[in-house]
């Protein structure tokens, strides 16, 4: 049978330590509240920035966040947990409050996306959640939005679902993707569920099952007669752009208008440049050119560097698996509780204590105590959630994407270079944040 | 909103042109059964074999294939598709054929995985499902596969819930991994709803949101009584580890045994051999020494290698994502139809035709015609569905991990190397086979 998680089970959707640890706050009565930051330690190869995707999900499984009686009765029959604690999972709502970096906006090393206070039990329950749920839409976001520097004024289509980890990541790697400037998805999915605009061509397959080239593009261009995208590569791509030039000639008479072709093999850049000119040649220079296969935004730039007139990309694998930097590092870490500011100081993982805002600035950012107050800039993380309810409505996806734009754009342009080593984005911790992390280490070591 | 696929959406979870192909053959009637390979086409770099997983919910899938009227909404709002063709799609069943590998057997390059037989329209429906459902899956049991030989008698958990590609991939993730060996997930949900064993120990947090080591020691061995490990690593690896015995000697006379520690940073060989000597010397041989941090198989390999007491292995983001090799290139081709074997000639993307069988003999596999008839070896194809309906019923998880243990061991001893540059297993193509291959393509190309 297959497994799916939803709303109903997402709660167990959980590292098992967190129910353990849970248990244990319970039985002593730990609940006081705790803040917690979820970050990125270090940016990933290749990054030179990271844009924030997930937040509504995020927002939308913290209140939805219910052990079902299922949920219960498995983890009872596990005999690791008191009737108490599965009595206090049954009837649990998340009542924290939750600040955080807006979708779509830029943000650093260090810096808190997530910036969660709730009593300890709940804060520790909602972890693996949303170490998920922020991790990968921001890393694919991310993704999408190094393609979308490459493409320039050219554009490019998700075409991902099928190569991604999973059917969630299949979805939400559309959304990320719309975000990080894609123009449209080829998850259908998605068009129905965000709105993202779908797009599509045609297979191999289809050119295949029929008993010519010239007899499989016309069938298609007579299914679709405005919109007919043909892939002109499944035996000879230079002789499929000329029969596809043929048949959109031939069904003019018909009203059918052939919107472009695909190249989805070969070296493009030759490909495209003849195509090109066999198109228009042919008096077909309004259809377009598309062109996808193991693409990504290094291929993609070199593509555009070379004046080749392809006019639209379709990026899948690499784009949805990110598949240069296949995971980005979030953590999730206590920074305050109850007793004050709180630090661990394992080997290369030490973290920076207490509650923190972020402050945009023209070229670096200031991580500083939310109690210094306001600093010179623009402070990114905003409340989004009290006492377990929301206080920011669901945004429109073209606003989040929008936010991505300017954000990215407002960068110093030495961050949009895709290749080499440039001076990395700055981000200083002000000296109220440094003593104070200082005064901890000592506390703690001494 | 949260969106997730389940059961009701998943049919819209499809690459766009599926629908637009299925338009067309719809349009001319083309519905004669045709046969897709769902196959990998090179095995991707470290890989020297893969493990089929993923096929018990993609027969479920197939199964639960249904356009609810939400999705034939969504489309026909997108004024592409004719009145004649939502109706097909609202009465859609999938009536298909599928043969396949079973899980938990090892494969190759080239091999069909799934064999599938069913109208054109259907078989191209259902191929972003299906590629998204086997490949990902069979990644991850091929990546835990090679864990499994580097910890050899050790065991380890997968631990990758948070850092995985989505939801469903966290749940799916727990599953190929203990398909490849793992011997416990963190991830609950999967203890849930698969069984899988779950296993957790505790956060940095947790031990920070007390006074002391100890307290946090004591408060969690209390809260655990048989079955705590302990992080000792938040401030000093070796100091906690101290704390751990005199807690674990403390607790004694409450009836409470620590079962193991964890250590999560710093030279694992270093600390596991000095963490050893430490829980010995306080009479605490018999507390177990768990290892997490960043491990893949190489690091496993090395620290098993280096001879250090450490007994278990947490492996989470580069288990779960496959890292080093983050995607599969898991492909799905029409290699006949009505018209017989067909193939494409796409450059470097050339396709063998015809319905074959893959057979298993000691030292490598033969690719052969179906209507070859029995050869030497083991078939590993065999039929699992025929016209929509399961023939296989679901397969217990342990044995399927247990056929995945048998078939690697199986394998020539040079595929257990995790490094270096080894022969690769050969997949012989039968010389009817070849034949066959050759005369289409000078078919198409004459």
């Amino acid at each position: 049978m297959t497994a799916w998680v939803g709303n109903d089970n997402l709660a167990l959707l959980t590292d098992f330590y967190e129910f353990t640890m849970a248990q244990a706050y319970h039985a002593t009565g730990a609940s006081d509240p705790a803040t917690f930051d979820l970050f990125v330690r270090n940016l990933p190869p290749n990054r030179r920035f990271l844009v924030a995707a997930g937040l509504e999900d995020a927002l939308s499984g913290l209140e939805h966040f219910r052990f079902q009686p299922a949920a219960v009765d498995y983890l009872a029959s596990l005999d690791r947990f008191t009737p108490e604690f599965l009595q206090y999972l049954s009837s649990f709502r998340f009542s924290g409050d939750v600040a955080a970096i807006p979708e779509g906006e830029v943000f650093f090393q260090g810096e808190p996306v997530i910036r969660l206070t709730a009593p300890l039990p709940e804060a520790q329950l909602v972890e693996t959640f949303l170490l998920n749920t922020i991790g990968f839409q921001s890393m694919i976001a991310s993704k999408a939005a190094r393609v979308a520097i490459a493409c320039g004024d050219r554009s490019f289509v998700d075409f991902s679902a099928r190569r991604v980890h999973g059917a969630d990541a299949a979805l939400k790697a559309a959304r990320a993707s719309f975000i990080g400037g894609a123009a449209a998805t080829s998850t259908s999915l998605a068009g129905q569920l965000y709105g993202v605009p779908v797009a599509g061509t045609m297979a191999h397959s289809f050119v295949l099952s029929y008993d010519s080239e010239a007899e499989a593009f016309r069938q298609f261009a007579r299914a679709h007669p405005q919109d007919a995208v043909l892939l002109i590569d499944t035996y000879d791509t230079e002789k499929g752009a000329r029969v596809a030039a043929e048949v959109a000639n031939e069904l003019t008479a018909e009203g059918i208008v052939i919107h472009g072709v695909r190249i989805d093999s070969g070296d493009l850049v030759r490909l495209g440049m003849s195509v090109r000119r066999i198109l228009d040649h042919a008096g077909q220079s309004a259809i377009e050119i598309f062109a996808s296969g193991d693409l990504d935004e290094w291929r993609i730039a070199e593509i555009v560097a070379s004046g080749c007139p392809i006019d639209s990309f379709g990026v899948g694998t690499r784009l949805g698996t990110s598949s240069d930097a296949p995971n980005l590092g979030v953590v999730y870490k206590l920074v305050e509780d109850d007793g004050g500011p709180v630090m661990k100081l394992s080997s290369g993982k030490v973290t920076v204590p207490g509650r923190k805002q972020v402050w945009r600035r023209r070229d670096h950012d200031l991580l500083a105590l939310e109690s210094e107050g306001p600093q010179d800039g623009r402070p990114l993380l905003a409340e989004v959630m009290a006492g377990g309810t929301r206080t920011l409505d669901p945004e429109p996806l073209t606003e989040i994407r929008e936010r991505r734009a300017e954000s990215v754009a407002a960068l110093p342009s030495r961050l949009h270079s895709l290749v080499g080593p440039e001076p990395p984005y700055q981000v200083v911790i002000s000296e109220e944040l440094s003593r104070l992390a200082e005064r901890t280490q000592q506390q703690l070591r001494g």
